[in-house]
């Protein structure tokens, strides 16, 4: 077998067979096939596209590479959730106590934010004392105590997705959905969750531009993951808007112990109910609306808040910060950004909005970049309000006063005024 | 400008900007593009196309990538032709000096052969003394002395272009009309003829299998050729069948004089008529009958093979080769090949026959194999002709006996016979 072949059938637009995908994976992922070829390959399946069934072994194929993590323990109660990024997301946050107060387990490894979208990993270290890195045996350990443990990526999961995607991203062959699909569901598969709900971010602050186009890469990872043995589960969620009305780390833990301890309500908790519920049903074997009835006891109940405190103090978090968010990181200066206009806000280009929070510290560029967890942006206006001239709109938060203004011209150039009201967007485009 | 852009643009099917083509070429040759990159982008613009002014672009940046030969001394008298490859395709050495003899002027850089087809270079250094290396003024003149004059490459002509046909060949993104276009006419243009004719193949020896196909790469290249001031005539013909009946290095410098010294007449006699027609009205403006008619009488005259003696005796080579033939280099083993079974030869796979002269050791199979002079095969039928079983096909030429028996394999393979005598294929398809 040659992957000169490989390429040109996917030039041609012919279904790749097993072996000459595995061909291609095993042998990029050792180095015995070079980049040059792989970018020709990456770029024909961009323009060819692949079928569910090459999707499916290319997605194996990939999370095969590497380590797994067993979770068979846990059997149908193991459950995963993965957003596709977004401004402002910390559903995590809230989700993960929430089912695991409902007698769910989510052993869950999470990401880094790079450029527009915060990660997780990165949230949780706000909280002082928080270890992300954590031994195999000790993430078992805690999933088994508490139902819920969040760490970074241990081990070597899905190497040839990692190599791969670095690939894609010097190449403009990023943007396929089975491709896509497949760097997403091989690192979710080789996690080893048994059931995942996947938020698939639609809008001007997702990858995914259009509600269609976010439904395709849903319906591919779903296909992908089911034809693997696992439970899978789509949302299809609104991305343009920030979701809930802080941005930033520390900033977002605060937001989410509002919606567990305070009875903070609105966007940000109808899509924590939407997830959790999803992932009690595929964990409890019930149906929606029974779990939904559970997820918003869980919450009002503070049962999941409850659980919030134990998972953050199993990994060696100071809980007094979820007590007195005072104590979590505060940003020395702050700055309001104002109207500059009266009028409805009728949208907000949301990944300039993260670019914005990023400008003030609160992302990174490159890989290398240090964060600053403490700055983000306070939104007090979002898509739909009214606003008057001189009216504050936003609080910046920074460690330096110098980075206040290009962060202020970024957000308010995101605006988008009109003199009428705008039509409400949905929330959840779809259920998959 | 970055090349990420560049490939993503193409890779959405739009046309590439002057500025985009020319950083990626400058890019790619300098080393600053790397070879993942550009294969992306290579791949991209098989699947997506480039428009005519694109193409232009394209092969404008290769040709002024490197050195370029000065012809300008002799005005609309310097012509060059190019095959795009075939089997006993000899045409260049009886068109060359035809042309030279009426006046024109053929300083010319040929190649060397790979794979399944031959090279003028390497049928030239059959001939005992014939220099392929010899320095750009002694090139100049003879070329003013002679009229013609062929040698191997000199100089770094297009070197854009070798780079990237080099990623090309391994990475499947060689079969796209506009990267073929501007590979073959960015060096045409660096070796700087006035006019040039194109010989397009088609069929199972060449690289394009149909007329259509070939005929729409003959118009790429015109326009091209036309866009940089040049005036070009392209040729389709027939190379599902291989052309003349000799193939192999010395064996095709000798039927190329038996078509110039004994009158040999046929598909070779007549497709080299037509070429050196078609550039006789390119040089001296005369319609294409009148020059068919000079171009006749030249061969027939004589005139045509004195002339060929005066430029091999100009590059060193003992003309006493071409007045008895025997001298040429003659392999020491020979086999007859017979028909297995009666009937019309319906179709000769061409490439295989090219591939079984390879065998032989006539050709190369990677750029560093030393090929036999002597090798090859002399067809004794070919498509259209009735054999009786146990007829002889064919006469393979070898320096050991052993490479007989895969060659002769391969050779009957390339036969398909049929009851009924197939129809008589065009030797010309279009002239353009």
């Amino acid at each position: 077998m040659r992957i000169f072949d490989i390429i040109q059938h996917k030039k041609e637009g012919r279904e790749l067979s097993e072996e000459e995908i595995r061909f291609f994976i095993e042998g990029y992922t050792c180095g015995d096939v070079p980049d040059y070829q792989a970018s020709a390959l990456c770029m024909a399946i961009c323009l060819r596209g692949m079928t569910e069934k090459e999707t499916a072994i290319l997605t194996d194929a990939m999370t095969k590479s590497g380590d797994s993590v067993d979770l068979s323990e846990f059997g149908d109660l193991s459950l995963d959730k993965h957003s596709t990024g977004g401004v402002g997301d910390k559903t995590s946050l809230i989700v993960a106590p929430t089912v695991a107060s409902l007698g769910g387990v989510v052993a869950k490894m999470s990401g880094r934010g790079l450029g527009h979208t915060g990660g997780t990993i990165d949230k949780l270290e706000s909280i002082p004392g928080y270890r992300t890195e954590i031994s195999p045996d000790e993430f078992l350990g805690i999933s088994r105590r508490v139902g819920v443990c969040v760490a970074g990526q241990t081990g070597n999961l899905a190497p040839a997705d990692k190599k791969l995607y670095a690939l894609r991203d010097v190449t403009a062959t990023v943007d396929s959905i089975p491709l896509i699909a497949s760097s997403i569901m091989s690192k979710k598969l080789a996690a080893g969750a048994h059931s995942i709900v996947l938020d698939v971010k639609t809008g001007s602050g997702a990858f995914m531009k259009t509600p269609e186009a976010s439904e395709q890469l849903a319906k591919a990872m779903i296909s992908v993951g089911e034809n693997c043995g696992r439970r899978v589960r789509a949302l299809v969620t609104n991305m343009d808007v920030p979701l809930g009305n802080k941005i930033g780390n520390s900033l977002e833990v605060k937001e989410a112990v509002e919606v567990l301890r305070d009875g903070l309500r609105g966007d940000l908790y109808e899509i924590c109910v939407a997830l959790a519920s999803n992932m009690i049903c595929l964990s409890h074997k019930i149906d929606i609306s029974e779990a939904q009835t559970r997820v918003e006891n869980a919450i009002s109940s503070g049962a999941a808040f409850a659980k919030m405190k134990e998972w953050i103090a199993a990994q060696g978090g100071d809980t007094r910060v979820l007590d007195d968010l005072s104590l979590l990181p505060d940003a020395p200066f702050k700055h309001t950004v104002k109207a500059e206009r009266s009028g409805y806000i009728a949208h907000m280009n949301t990944e300039d909005i993260g670019v914005s929070a990023s400008l003030l510290g609160a992302g990174r560029v490159s890989k290398t970049d240090v964060i600053d967890l403490s700055a983000g942006i306070e939104l007090l206006a979002k898509t739909g309000d009214f606003v008057k001239a001189g009216q504050p709109l936003a609080i910046l938060h920074a460690s330096k006063e110098s980075l206040f203004d290009a962060a202020e011209r970024k957000l308010l150039d995101a605006l988008t005024f009109s003199e009428e009201k705008p039509e409400k967007q949905k929330l959840i485009y779809a259920t998959l």
